[in-house]
């Protein structure tokens, strides 16, 4: 969903220069890259690719955050093992450990529910809607009353879509509003473990090695997808049958080598390659030190919260992690932007696309206005950029978002379904009763009043400025907050749920401390809320004319212009390719399990099993030795246009077979989501050998070797 | 001299396998190689680089510690920035900071004197002298007795070859004492300093890109070598002129790629490649840790001492440096033989050798007794090992250093010249002087004291049968320490000097503390020397002949085997070429300019020159551009085999034309004195395009470019 995907900064700004291996591509515009396709050795035809109705697309699922593909008819899943973390934890215990020791089921009766939120959705249908969402718009309207119009449309387009249960669908927009497409999938919501090795292989150099390249990480799971015995998703039930896929890949243990290509498919889920410079300094200046110093800061509360008290740091384990990611790629960047004055680089090319736009015949006056109006709409968003990250830091309580999202839920249903707040309709309930319900797992009322007392206090000492109005005088005193945790029930999950679905009456009654702050601080927040779709509204508008004359510009070069990433599906295509991070020094394209030998020190997160050591050490490689290392190859590197949502994407050679799995990127492409550098930017995959020796030589998974169709190389 | 260079472990051991491109040859061994070096790709005749007098052997020159080479018919020397440092010190002052601002002469009378001790030696003639060093010694003998005699011998020869005053002499052992060979070097002693570039060239990246690869040093220097009228070597003087040397090496410019094959020639100091695996234990488990462990703790009484005292710091500097360049090499032999069991690897070899030996007809019973005589000598050589670190654990003041030095030459003296230990013959009191007279650049009461009551401390601590007999009784209470060093004159430089060459009497009946403790000492430390001298000669009487039957092993698999080095002139040849230091991680062969550009802080040791950056900036590459790196590179790696000693060697191309200069090895490299592994060992060098950019763009040395015969590349 559009809305439920924006940033506190609203995604448009400069241009990025479809060059080298850049580029996250629609299927339907590769055929226009035919001749870039046959340059670097890709031999399925593009208008092939474009099909998504057609071998291989067809086999390329998302799992909602995740990519995967089909590789058997039977609805085998292939992904990665931190896409299959939740299912593998979910099943273990104390005395079946997935986690540690893997899990594999020789039979299909043997695979273990994958959770009641796991998904396999597979896209079947991309419609342009464009002319729907934005025929006769006037430019009259207030950037609110805009931006409520274009979501009212795409709710009733959603709506019509999902008259047939079966599917969930969407309408994103696409270079920032200039198009919207109707993308229909089929959700899948039986879904199952299948095999997952252990983490000393699926996570081996766990944190350490995020983001890092040498990397020996066996980044790979198997799920499966059930449905009713009609073919049709039904809820999980042991009647269920595997999912008929009626397209799969075929898996290549042949191998890659240096500068093969290869093609990457999946589900980005967001980029910004088009931003302002003015905007790229934004980030560079305000957003990405902030963050850095917020995050920070919340995880000192958290570590000194948990300290000495190991039910706690487990329960926060799960949370800390994910803010540590989201630091050390927040650090990425900041690191990246010192290297790189990416902002110098986006002037240059935004001063020449000014200087072609004022050339324009007949478009000087109405240039001025455009480009007049952008810088305008850009500098009022980052503005009230400021104001919303001082609302994130004032607000940085669990139980104050759960009792604000429960409340906003009886507010939007005093409405009509279809006039309800994206996000708030009856198609979102059973999501946010799963949210509701999982914040147990992930709670403490002393950890959770530790982190909103000193988010309060962080918010107390910023710039007055950036208080949003009317918040201040809503917020409790700090000294309130223990009265208010000890009495309020909402930390107690059955009375919390009870409040899901409650009316507005209901809530504005309750003595609870959390409801009523929640209730309080609703007209403030609508307010903010408020403004930033006047602002939405108002780059809905002016952005799509820019894209437009940028699209046009690039045209004149010959140049395709690819969106930026919205969680729908891409193809990208690269090379294997080794990169220089400094001068002298050059890393990859491929690691092998000697590498895993070597890094093995006996201590967490470098412990291999046992027996993969003795495998490597008795050289049994079998058929996956590759010829040139001499040795299984363990990950690589490709040049391909990744970011988050790519995990899991299938990497497939130049006849789409399967090769490998994204997982991960270099810690010096983490500015490719502003800025796609082609000498740094590689992207980390699971070379498909590994997993295959793996499943041959350690986990012994002979049905499932059994039921891919590998072709093996010739001898 | 084979005794003054012997370590405190005797030299002996397994045997390396010349493979890959190990070996550092004597230059008559290279028709040997004749195919080997083809193979790569050497044009130049193995049978003329076997000729000293010829080009370009005749152009290799040492200047004691460092090697060099002429590149013009006017004495003119290149060499590494850091084998020069000593003589752009000297001549720096507060206004004329020759460190920082570097020096170039722009006409031959602006050249400076490099210093009393700086010499230039021309090695012109090497004759194998084994027969009347050997011939005739009984086995009878005790070890003492042969090792005496053996010494004898060897002195006889030197005095011998230096009748004619300008040449010095020397008798080194090669493969153990299997052969040796008398060496005549021509030695120039007043050697002037031509140009060097600022240390912000020269020591770029300073300790901490030392042993370290990136690497962006431009580690070069120039010196002239000055003669009397008459051609032959003088004391300095105004009235000497520039050395016709009737050889020089011819620079290229066209530069070498990845694989291009190199010769180095130099003069390697010291390796211990044919260790037994015993040897190789006992240095991984006492010599390295207790080395460790002595110069850690050493180095943290020094910084303690001069802790707040600016001219103390100053002082100790090139102390502090020099032992911190030890460590971090005893740290990195520790590092790569826990990295590498290189006891194991050398048991495999011993045990094929021990096979094939007791194999030989006739041998069955004698090579019993020889591999049981080694075993023993080895064992008794561990031994006294221990006892000797104990030694130089107590005796860490240079104050008594200098002291029994002294009282040594005294007792010395009352010999015939011939008769004196080695060291403290007639030809070596200039040198005993200098030493004397040096040590006040690097030595503080204070200091000296503090380390000699840590070190006093430390010894007490040894296992009582480390402690060689008679030393405790001599050794000082620490609380005496105070009162003798107050009461010593040998502090004061004039006073010390005047010690120099008085005689037994004298020392016995003086009053000053630490010549009383020196004479105290004498009997103990003498009988340690008298159980080396026996060690050693058993060795010296074993060891040739275990490598006469390692020699004979080879042989019978076609392999020469080239000796250990010895400071003698080698020729070692190679590829330029990378590595891999860990799996999926490929470190050189080449850096650029760009490489200093990006490491350039501004901080210490990262400070480029402005002119330099602004030249990299502008992309003054000149012809010095590199047509696959685009830019100018700066240092380079090679398979060469090479060690302490080698720095400064020159680097040649196919056709012997100088195109580097050796000055580094990477960390991983440092166990190449004890094992040669081919896939990491990397010799580091300057590349002589840098050098010349330099030279052109930032110095401007117009004189000096006009001066050497330089070949440019073809446009």
């Amino acid at each position: 969903m559009f809305k439920s995907i924006a940033l506190p900064i609203a995604l448009l700004g400069a241009f990025a220069t479809a060059s080298a291996d850049e580029g996250q591509w629609q299927p339907h515009q590769l055929p226009q890259l035919k001749s870039e396709l046959k340059r670097i050795g890709i031999t399925i035809p593009a208008e092939k690719l474009a099909d998504l109705t057609k071998h291989p697309m067809s086999a390329i699922v998302s799992l909602g955050g995740c990519s995967a593909s089909f590789v058997s008819g039977d609805g085998l899943v292939v992904t990665n093992h931190h896409c299959a973390y939740d299912a593998v934890q979910r099943n273990s215990t104390a005395e079946n450990n997935y986690i540690v020791n893997g899990f594999l089921a020789k039979t299909r009766g043997a695979e273990l529910p994958a959770g009641p939120n796991a998904r396999v959705y597979v896209t079947d249908k991309v419609e342009n809607v464009s002319e729907r969402v934005l025929k006769g718009l006037s430019a009259s309207m207030s950037g609110r009353e805009r931006h409520e119009e274009v979501e009212s449309r795409v709710k009733a387009l959603i709506a019509e879509c999902e008259t047939d249960k079966m599917y969930r669908c969407s309408v994103p927009a696409f270079h920032r509003g200039l198009e919207y497409y109707r993308i229909r999938q089929m959700m899948v919501r039986d879904v199952r473990l299948v095999y997952a090795p252990s983490d000393k292989i699926g996570n081996y150099g766990g944190d350490i090695d995020n983001y890092e390249w040498p990397r020996h990480t066996g980044d790979f799971a198997f799920l499966r997808a059930y449905v009713g015995k009609d073919g049709r998703p039904a809820d999980p039930s042991p009647d269920n049958v595997p999912y008929k896929s009626k397209d799969f890949l075929v898996v290549s243990a042949e191998g890659l080598k240096v500068g093969d290509p290869i093609l990457l498919a999946g589900y980005p889920g967001r980029t910004s390659r088009y931003k302002l410079p003015a905007e790229i300094r934004f980030a560079r200046e305000f957003t990405f030190p902030r963050g850095v110093t917020e995050i920070t800061a919340d995880l000192a509360t958290i570590a000194a919260a948990v300290a000495g008290k190991p039910a706690l740091e487990v329960r926060y384990a799960s949370v800390a992690k994910s803010r540590s990611n989201v630091l050390k790629k927040t650090q990425g960047l900041l690191d990246g932007f010192a290297r790189k004055d990416i902002a110098a680089v986006k002037d240059v090319q935004d001063a020449e696309f000014r200087a072609w736009y004022a050339r324009q015949a007949g478009k000087g006056a109405n240039s001025k206005t455009l480009l007049a109006e952008l810088d305008a709409v850009i500098a009022a968003d980052m503005a009230l950029s400021q104001e919303e990250f001082a609302w994130a830091v004032a607000s940085n309580s669990d139980l104050l978002k759960s009792a604000r999202s429960m409340y906003r839920l009886a507010f939007e249903g005093q409405k009509p379904d279809a006039k309800r707040e994206s996000g708030f309709q009856a198609r979102d309930l059973s999501f946010i009763k799963a949210r509701m319900n999982r914040l147990e797992q992930s709670y403490d009322r002393g950890v959770d009043q530790a982190r909103f007392a000193a988010g309060l206090n962080r918010y107390a000492k910023l710039a007055a400025a950036m208080h949003p109005p009317g918040v201040d005088a809503a917020l409790p005193a700090a000294d309130a907050l223990a009265s208010m945790y000890a009495q309020s029930e909402l930390g107690d999950t059955a009375k919390r749920l009870a409040w899901v679905g409650k009316d507005v009456a209901a809530f504005t009654a309750s003595d609870d401390p959390f409801i009523k702050l929640a209730v309080k601080l609703s007209d403030a927040t609508m307010a903010l809320e408020n403004r930033r779709k006047e602002i939405d509204g108002n780059l809905e508008r002016v952005i799509p004319q820019y894209m437009a004359a940028v699209i046009a510009w690039k045209k004149t070069q010959g140049k395709p212009v690819y969106p930026d990433a919205n969680s729908t599906l891409r193809v990208t295509y690269g090379t294997v390719a080794p990169y220089s991070p400094r001068d002298g020094l050059s890393k990859g394209p491929f690691t092998t399990v000697d590498g895993i030998v070597e890094k093995h020190t006996g201590v967490d997160p470098f412990i291999a099993p046992k027996t993969l050591l003795d495998a490597v050490k008795g050289k049994q490689y079998g058929v996956f030795k590759d010829p040139v290392l001499g040795t299984v190859p363990v990950n690589f590197l490709s040049s391909a246009d990744t970011t988050g949502g790519n995990s899991g994407s299938a990497i497939v050679n130049k006849r789409g077979e399967l090769v490998g799995l994204n997982f991960d990127s270099t810690y010096e492409s983490i500015t490719k989501d502003f800025y796609f550098d082609p000498t740094i930017t590689r992207a980390i995959h699971v070379d498909i050998r590994y997993m295959l020796w793996v499943m041959q030589e350690v986990d012994h998974a002979d049905n499932l070797l059994k039921e891919m169709s590998i072709r093996y190389p010739r001898k």
